[in-house]
């Protein structure tokens, strides 16, 4: 990881906590921006896990560069060579390295663009890097870019999940054919769990998504109301290296005990994670709205985002497993904000 | 259930809530006490969890009235004739209902008494009636026992749990013999299900304890510290005639994301129990010890018990799954005896 520096030296305490108006006045005054890796396979919900980060931080201070414009060919010629993007080899992955070098050093790149509905490569864009960067892509947790990365996710859905979020929007979005896009999705398969799954190892937050399995805690006939679809969400954090103090859940059993009120599980376990410690949050179901918005009022006080940059409505249509989690990535990330600011001050 | 007169009607709002300074006053004039049943097997835990109610209104108010001196035989009887106490013709139940119809008119009555030591009958105590009367024992929630209940709990260990419990209690503190303990835990498997298991059909709460499931949420080395024994604890509830409006949990999320915090899992999922609506509470692992004693202190300060009688220190040992499992049936009776109160004032 690139050592961090901000133009001007705040005075800061020696608590580890953020002062709250100041995150992100700091944020907006580093040199050099603070890059987010998100890496998993296509269709596999990167964005809307870091969407967390991108709505309680601001859009003024968080950027998203898309890496499918690294890929080496188009729809047309993988058709004829057969290869996979997911192959790291069809990827300009030293180019991508270059590029989070250059962003690194806060000057603007020309990011190559492949649009999903044509197959086809357009003209690169002009990127100006925000304080934030996120970069979201199938290697973005690469050995070669890793040490541009402040932050990374890898987000995992399981098997089923994955599959009929891609036939949905692959038929439904970029116009694929079902038998061709069938075909195409069973040869990916190995080359996924060669080339992709890997990445996990060294994520920060590993976000598995699994149908929600709430009824496997019903003996009897399951009753609970659940919105359609709704998932189960499994963080696996790696520890902060200096965890923020407080994360208050406000949280009303007297809704738990109500028949009407839909169910959910919540759960936190240790474990060993491929050779390293992790916790495991488990999330399923539906937790009330005051809940979350009680949970996500306190990360926006803690950020200091102005409250004209009102939350976009469409956000509160996610299942709460869903915004609980990017709620909980992005407290996550503010921990490594912190400690990382701390560290080169 | 039968009726409860208050021998002073106090003047109430139309809320459903207490007001707190009187729920204790309105429980000391009560006319008619309350009486809670607790059925389950023998060395099921009926006296654990029965205790929330004891601990969190005083034991002024609360009395415990064991059902075991009501068994026909004594032990060296029983060895001759071969007949188990879980035999409902094996115990006086008539005699039984006498009395709980006796105590629900206020008298005092000559319980019968067993020693579990001697494994003979002692003489009868006289058992004055306090505002509330526990009564413990195989047979409670029997139907002709239960138009005296007013609330009622089934203490339903998993197998495996029930047997070590069984097992560690008859051999260390009521000095069974190892071969016959068996002989006999064998032989009342079947009587246990033909006439114990039923009864928790018409309970309140249904408390199903079982060894802590919390390593199958970590796909890999479990690695969270628990305490010796953990249970994982689910209570099955029978939903509130009113419910209480809030009873909230001070749960800090920072702590569910250090590692060498302890694992916990809370879930609530409504079903279908034997041919009515319950809510399943979920509870396993360990919650800080600060949540615990936030939500205690709530039901405290609801109930207005005078904080001169403390909470006896070692209930602190139990492990939190237990304790907060006593304060969910605790909070489930306030829910019942608000109920009570509102409807024959």
């Amino acid at each position: 990881m690139e050592t961090l520096t901000a133009t001007e030296t705040q005075p800061m305490t020696n608590s580890v906590q953020f002062v709250c108006a100041t995150a992100r006045q700091q944020l907006k005054q580093l040199r050099s921006p603070i890059i987010v890796g998100v890496a998993g396979d296509s269709g596999s919900g990167k964005t809307t896990y870091s969407n967390g980060i991108r709505r309680l931080l601001g859009s003024d201070l968080v950027s998203t560069l898309c890496t499918d414009g690294y890929h080496k060919e188009d729809r047309e010629q993988r058709q004829i060579s057969g290869r996979l993007p997911l192959d790291p080899a069809a990827n300009h992955l030293d180019r991508l390295a270059e590029h989070l070098k250059a962003l690194k050093q806060g000057k603007a790149v020309p990011i190559p663009v492949y649009n999903h509905g044509s197959g086809k490569f357009e003209q690169p864009e002009n990127f100006v890097p925000t304080p934030i960067v996120v970069v979201e892509g199938l290697h973005t947790l690469y050995p070669e870019l890793i040490p541009y990365l402040d932050f990374s996710l890898y987000v995992d859905p399981d098997h089923p999940v994955k599959w009929q979020w891609k036939w949905e929007r692959d038929l439904k979005r970029r116009g694929h054919k079902a038998e061709q896009l069938e075909q195409e999705m069973l040869q990916r398969e190995a080359a996924f769990k060669r080339w992709i799954d890997f990445q996990k190892i060294d994520a920060n937050v590993v976000i598995k998504i699994f149908h929600s399995q709430l009824q496997c805690l019903a003996p009897h006939q399951f009753t609970g109301i659940l919105p359609n679809p709704c998932y189960k969400v499994e963080l696996i954090l790696q520890p902060a290296p200096v965890p923020l103090p407080t994360l208050p859940l406000p949280f009303d059993l007297a809704a738990m005990l109500a028949v009407d009120q839909p169910p959910f599980m919540l759960a936190a376990v240790p474990y060993r994670y491929w050779g390293r410690s992790a916790i495991a949050i488990h999330l399923d179901g539906v937790l009330s709205q005051k809940t979350i918005a009680g949970l996500e009022d306190y990360i926006v006080n803690y950020t200091g985002i102005p409250t004209d940059e009102a939350i976009p409505e469409e956000q509160y249509e996610l299942t709460s497993a869903t915004r609980f989690a990017q709620l909980l990535i992005t407290w996550r990330f503010l921990e490594q904000i912190n400690y990382l600011l701390q560290k080169n001050r």
